[in-house]
């Protein structure tokens, strides 16, 4: 059985993007703090992770005002959901293989 | 379901790097240029993933002449490939908990 390794995306060769992406699928929003919070990782590395993702299209980001103050959130866009699907669904084929062999 | 994110491995966040164990977990050995055909890499790029992947202790590399021509061949430790299962075994947590999201 032939691994797609080239259907493995670089843009999610990270476990920071891998726990952003796998949040963000499936829910409809999630903001900074939050994902901070639930990831244990330090604003720099989250900020650098999502810009990476924004630039990619796989992400998009909303600045909105909860009363007076400033929530960032994100969410998954239709082709990041898609781009990691396919990412898993290479992964799992690679899983597969190697249980077999 | 929670996913084990921690028990990702750094050293195998790349797809070179997971081609190579994939290879090596399933091969007694394997020699340089086999791989790098394999993979389809240059020797540098590849070159540099077997040295992070030496420097974790999970392969091992071997000096070798057959006839007078020197053949380098690597091969996965045991660690390697307790690791390397140890990372599937959370990419395969990941899958599941998205399917079944």
């Amino acid at each position: 059985m032939n691994v797609p390794f080239d259907k493995l995306d670089k843009a999610f060769e990270n476990r920071v993007r891998l726990q952003v992406m796998s949040v963000l699928v499936v829910n409809d929003k999630y903001d900074f703090n939050s994902l901070k919070e639930l990831l244990g990782v330090t604003d720099g590395n989250l900020a650098s992770h999502l810009k990476a993702l924004e630039k990619e299209e796989y992400i998009v980001v909303n600045k909105v005002f909860l009363g007076r103050k400033p929530n960032t959130n994100y969410a998954a866009t239709p082709q990041g959901k898609e781009a990691f699907k396919r990412h898993l669904d290479a992964l799992e084929a690679l899983i597969t293989q190697q249980k077999s062999s």
